[in-house]
């Protein structure tokens, strides 16, 4: 047994808690940078909350994904504004942002010095200022992890900055801020959570620490996330989604995750689609193939029993199958709506340059076994 | 659901793990401080571990549990040593010494200045100096706490020094550090463990973070510690239980404790009584008189509740009854041969001054009911 388990200097959860933003930045600074989304109406509030602890705020509204260019410029604000903290309130592409953002406030030179695989991959050498990480999806857990994922235009890759020092000073998880979060995108992320929890349980890097998340996480996914995404109004159901997504974020970044993650990094830099849809859209099709390998090549394994396991949880049944499993996660998928890869846009001669690109990807060593050429081509056929 | 987690750093956990301990240092600074008891001697290998990275090490013993003339001593040395980090290893007096040299390293003033009730109660305005805590008694769980219970002996009472500032950078958990620990520290450490993931399960502050970590780790606790006792060479008894440990410091750090510990804090502040052997000698007969009062009072109490799922759980049987909880756990201390509190030294006649000092105790505050002065002397009572 191996663990070492890092998160968020402070995670606060509960319903209302973003009303406490004052109290918690209270002590980090004279000015914030408050990074998040146009279409975001409770982070209008955020500058007259800290306004009431003599609290400045430069407010920067970032659009799309991150990517090089949209950081370098809210780095160049937030440098020339001086401000001594950073808050991100947004789904997870903000998140990121603001942890890039954050740690570059306290760190010299340019973003591309720290970036992964196209850039220098320098080591942060100093702390980041500290970051108030505000998620309003749920999600993608990224406010615990330690990793920003960047785009980068002019070689159409996504790749990671990454530190422990990247991980916020406080993960603020407002279940409340996900409660009007569209039906398109309850699913999409929801999915991401979803699979944020299945894929370190069944890792070949899996820990008791994290099995403790995922096997809290995983049954509440399965109850909640059809509910929610039937009544956007359920607020149980949208607490439980938001839970599942901090459990998910936890254990991400304190295990290792699988195929569908493997494949959801390329695929995400070669088309305009959402991660959470694309880890949504191969999930089955990852947990069948897996299942089929693991049965074929190591039956012994623990993951085999890990996915009995999660089948029985998700289906309710004692008796179930790890196939069983694989096929509620269809049918859940496509009770949810989710595009296929062929509705985003992916088509079979796609899938040689997806499957190279992806062999290789990180996520993909987390995968409980190692999947052949075929295989990952029949993960994608399945999801197509 | 309102949940405030925060742990330490870093938290590594596993066998053989102390190993890397240079490698954990590296980058905290040129010279440590290493805190030990006398009787550690696996910590004679520490400073051979940092010089290999080029690191110094200031030795300094500690000698029974931590007192205002001990830190005094130790800070003073660590001060004029100009020490840059704090390296503690031993059970939790040890380490909580650690906690508390490492906040003075960094902070101005006398440690009176920041004592809770007895002292002044300022706030460490400083982050403490970087702290590698290295339990070697499963135990108390103090690598993730953020308080040291400290000794003023010209007041006859232990009271904490506390700050979020005080978590270890690093909570370095090598099971094997405990595999020579004697037979009757096994068990009141093991004992103190075990108390620490049942207090905050039925606590008034229960959440589904620290709940994970509880649900995890008493059936573990029921099962291997009863196995370590009677086999002190059972790695896996001993590794369950090092890993007990660290979810009962996780757990009380982030929910509240209940009477045992509400009574261990007075009761090791007039009788010179290990904390864990306190905690023990009362378990059983709070568990019994909390949950009387329960049904007589609260019988809807999800407190309740729980103690009928801790009885199934460490009884093994489904149809388990609270009650039957109380009296495994009272069977459990038999055979451990926990000492009772009349051979602690405690009388009859000291009841009276005992209730009267923990009824307001912090620990007494999170109990699942506000139990009246005749439950408090019943519990007493029982454990005689």
């Amino acid at each position: 047994m191996q663990i070492d388990f890092a998160t968020a200097g402070r995670i606060i959860f509960g319903a209302g808690k973003m009303n406490e933003l004052a109290q918690i930045a209270n002590g980090m600074g004279e000015k914030a940078f408050l990074v998040r989304s146009k279409s975001q109406p409770a982070a209008q509030k955020v500058p007259d909350l800290l306004k009431s602890v003599g609290i400045g705020c430069v407010d920067h509204i970032v659009q799309g994904e991150p990517s090089t260019p949209s950081i370098r410029a809210a780095v160049e604000k937030a440098r020339s504004e001086k401000c001594d903290f950073v808050i991100g309130m947004g789904g997870g592409s903000v998140i990121d942002t603001g942890k890039a953002v954050a740690a570059m406030l306290s760190n010299n030179g340019d973003l591309m010095d720290y970036l992964e695989v196209v850039g220098l991959g320098h080591k942060l050498e100093q702390p980041s200022k500290p970051y108030i990480a505000i998620p309003t999806t749920a999600g993608t857990g990224s406010e615990v992890t330690r990793n920003a994922v960047i785009a980068v235009p002019e070689k159409s890759v996504k790749v990671s900055m990454r530190s422990p020092y990247m991980l916020p000073e406080v993960a603020l998880v407002d279940p409340e801020l996900t409660y009007s979060v569209p039906q398109t995108v309850t699913a999409s992320t929801g999915m991401d959570a979803f699979v944020q929890v299945i894929e370190p349980y069944v890792c070949n890097a899996a820990n008791p620490m994290v099995d403790m998340f995922c096997r809290d996480a995983i049954p509440q996914a399965a109850q909640y996330l059809p509910a929610v995404y039937q009544d956007g109004a359920n607020q149980k159901a949208r607490d439980a989604m938001a839970w599942v997504s901090l459990m998910g974020g936890l254990s991400l970044a304190n295990a290792k995750l699988g195929a569908a993650h493997g494949f959801a990094g390329p695929i995400g830099g070669m088309f305009p689609a959402a991660h959470g849809a694309i880890c949504a859209a191969v999930i089955a099709g990852v947990m069948q193939v897996n299942i089929r390998a693991l049965q074929e090549r190591e039956p012994q394994s623990p993951s085999l029993q890990r996915y009995a396991e999660i089948a029985r949880w998700i289906t309710g049944d004692d008796q179930a199958a790890p196939e069983d499993g694989a096929e509620w996660m269809s049918s859940l998928c496509r009770q949810l709506q989710i595009p296929s890869l062929g509705r985003l846009g992916i088509q079979p001669s796609d899938f040689e340059l997806i499957v190279e690109k992806s062999q290789h990807s990180s996520s993909m060593k987390g995968n409980p076994l190692v999947l052949t050429k075929t295989e990952l081509i029949r993960i994608l056929e399945l999801s197509l």
